[in-house]
């Protein structure tokens, strides 16, 4: 499994990936799912990749072929010359289709999941920031107002608390701390997402990689996030409104 | 789907059920999932079921039966002449073994689930209270000390509070609390798991219903609670440490 996801907010994007893939319990690795492009100043193009390896370490390679070929030939569509990210979107997600038409019945037959699904966001100069999930079929649905985040792989763990707290207005640091409880939350629940993670913050209007940091278990902000967040949780159960009066004081301890 | 949540503390059993039942999202019923025998002062069981409702209907029919084929013949073995928990969940386990033996194979041919699952517990008089979760093939395990909690259905995105929060020695209402928030993340998320919710609460050493109450979506405990989480959340990941020392203060609003 993995655990990836991005928040689109009015100060900018955060993504988070973790690094751990498996082929069953007994057969776990450490892989790279986020991948970044950058013309400094022009444009930064950031991807998250979940679903199988063998398809997403193709799509990336097709990008990354592009790039080349266009060095050669500036003819060559990649995605540091596509004109919008809605265009690096449908060409993410055209490769996607494609390798899964090519092999996706062979995995299936040995009883693998072709399935695979990726969040591709960034800005490009004179555009706002865009965000987008594209999945296996190369379709893709792009981050709106209303829901200002996107995940993929393990979802159901960490969604609560980007439910409960993400909103367009959220500052970025707010975002990273949130975002962070959200992957601790599925870490701690689902032995297939693991640290270390990574972590890339673009802020609005800036066309370039902002902040980007591999996050290991160890490291003491992490850290005191993740034993801060279990500690928080706890008083905010406390604070709640009690329930005694559905009982008649009956629940106290005696 | 459905969502069902027990835990087993120190001061006594907890169980809150939706009762919102589906096939296909067009089809939306609400069942009642908690089912309750007591015999005041002797012993007091609370069963919840989810999954195939035809099976789980199919065991509570067939308890109930042998209740009532007992009250002729004492000696049917039935849930209120069992001598522990223990074999109550063998008697339950074997009865949906047996419905789904007998229907499983015609339920999967149309396309349907016959999956299924039960949580049970309660306690009777000079033995500790248990908790038990039993599955479609009639096995089952038991509620230990490191994992104070049993879940069925919908659990994942009710899963992380608990986690964080409950331990053996919470009190009951504090646990009341936590089960209706984790209640309360299901819901939001999963359209399959809804209002309103049943509420049992089994005092230790009591052997009778303690609380046992239906709660409404609009009941204003329960909305101050569902509330006041949101609240509270946003306050704990403000309280979080900040992360701005990975980014030299480059996260700071400008």
């Amino acid at each position: 499994m993995t655990y990836c996801v991005a928040l689109k907010l009015d100060e900018g994007l955060v993504f988070l990936s973790d690094t751990r893939t498996n082929a069953g319990v007994d057969d776990v690795s450490r892989y790279k799912k986020m991948f970044t492009w950058d013309v400094p100043g022009e444009r930064v193009i950031v991807l998250m990749t979940a679903g199988n390896l063998s398809i997403t370490q193709g799509v990336i390679t097709r990008l990354n072929m592009a790039l080349e070929a266009a060095s050669e030939d500036g003819e060559v569509e990649n995605l540091l010359n596509v004109p919008d990210l809605f265009r690096a979107a449908q060409v993410t997600g055209r490769l996607m289709r494609d390798l899964v038409g090519k092999h996706g019945e062979a995995i299936e037959k040995e009883g693998a999941s072709s399935g695979a699904s990726i969040i591709l966001g960034g800005q490009i100069k004179g555009q706002p920031p865009r965000l987008f999930l594209i999945y296996s079929a190369g379709n893709f649905i792009e981050c709106g107002e209303d829901t200002p985040f996107l995940q993929i792989g393990e979802i159901k763990y960490g969604k609560p608390i980007l439910d409960r707290t993400i909103r367009r207005e959220s500052s970025l640091d707010e975002g990273v701390r949130t975002v962070l409880v959200s992957m601790d939350s599925s870490v701690r629940s689902n032995l297939s997402v693991g640290p270390p993670f990574d972590l890339a913050v673009l802020k609005t209007g800036a066309f370039q990689m902002g902040v980007q940091r591999r996050v290991e278990d160890s490291d003491p902000t992490f850290r005191s996030i993740s034993d801060g967040w279990s500690a928080a949780l706890s008083r905010a159960v406390n604070d709640l409104p009690r329930t005694d009066d559905w009982f008649g004081g009956s629940l106290e301890s005696e």
